[in-house]
């Protein structure tokens, strides 16, 4: 109230009540607990939202470029680390895209997927697919380090593909750790 | 009540009512609530109990056995993805004898380490060590199993040191993951 008498010094301070009592009036009937509730399970990220249509495209395309640039090279089948990322990524992809189809038929039903059953399936292939897709990152870059810098065996390698083949497999693991750890926060919490 | 009947079969069930039946009794005043409430955040494996505490001293003697094996190989230096193994499971050791500590202290002076804070800190340090240890583990076990199976070259290295040593890795990770989802777990449900 006090800012109020003051409305030249801080302007917005008069507006920003306007806009906000209605709500804050209808928040009051009840003691405002539906209204957070609602916010809280509206998490942008959540199975059945834009933000996880986008998050699971975008795991999908990292995860085919990373298998497309892999399985391009004549050579990967010669080491078993780069065959288990073919595989690893391979199986993201697959859950990635499901996922994604799943998404865009509750956007365009308008149904939610926020069911407890739902979403621990949801959190428990995400843990498997993230879990492999890690591995087969790490194992990839432990090997592309061995070539590059201790074997210094760049020129008999394709040592540029098998380094961005690893790098797109990071980014896809990135972008599944928000999913998995939305949906894990969610199963807590509900 | 039916296995007081039987004193000489059962003697433990016999005292065991008998403690537990006045904390029974102040829960049953209040509708039991504050009686499970106590028991679920009492969950064994949280920081502060004996679970942890053994979680904790497993984790580091892994850690411990699996950096002592890899540094006791003469050429380990020669390999990235060793040399980082040995400074991932290093700092791994450093965390969990640090919360091995503090679990001690904890259950000496009866002191509760369930405040959403301390708890917070856990899990953002369980996470970084447990995500280093895995991505360390993941790396030599690529280069273990490049050397061994793709090079057939075990007769020149210390094959078995190397995979001994990431399977202690492995099994230091799996140890870390139990406490790093149970502080999350209650992190998201307090």
């Amino acid at each position: 109230m006090s800012s109020r008498s003051h409305p030249a010094v801080h302007p917005l301070d008069v507006e920003i009540p306007q806009l906000t009592e209605p709500a804050a009036a209808a928040g009051a009937e009840n003691d405002g607990r539906p209204d957070d509730r609602v916010r809280m399970k509206d998490i942008q990220g959540m199975p059945g939202t834009p933000t996880n249509l986008a998050l699971r495209l975008f795991q999908f395309a990292f995860a085919a470029v990373s298998v497309s640039v892999m399985a391009a090279t004549s050579d990967f089948p010669s080491v078993t680390a780069f065959r288990y990322l073919v595989a690893a990524l391979s199986l993201q992809c697959l859950w990635s895209l499901s996922l994604a189809i799943v998404d865009i038929y509750a956007l365009l039903v308008k149904r939610s997927l926020r069911n407890p059953r739902i979403v621990a399936v949801f959190t428990i292939g995400d843990g498997i697919t993230s879990t492999l897709t890690f591995a087969a990152a790490c194992a990839s870059a432990g090997i592309t380090v061995l070539i590059g810098n201790d074997f210094n065996n760049c020129s008999q390698n394709h040592c540029t593909r098998f380094e961005t083949s690893t790098a797109m497999a990071f980014v896809s693991w990135f972008a599944v750790s928000p999913s998995f750890f939305l949906n894990f926060w969610y199963l807590a919490s509900g």
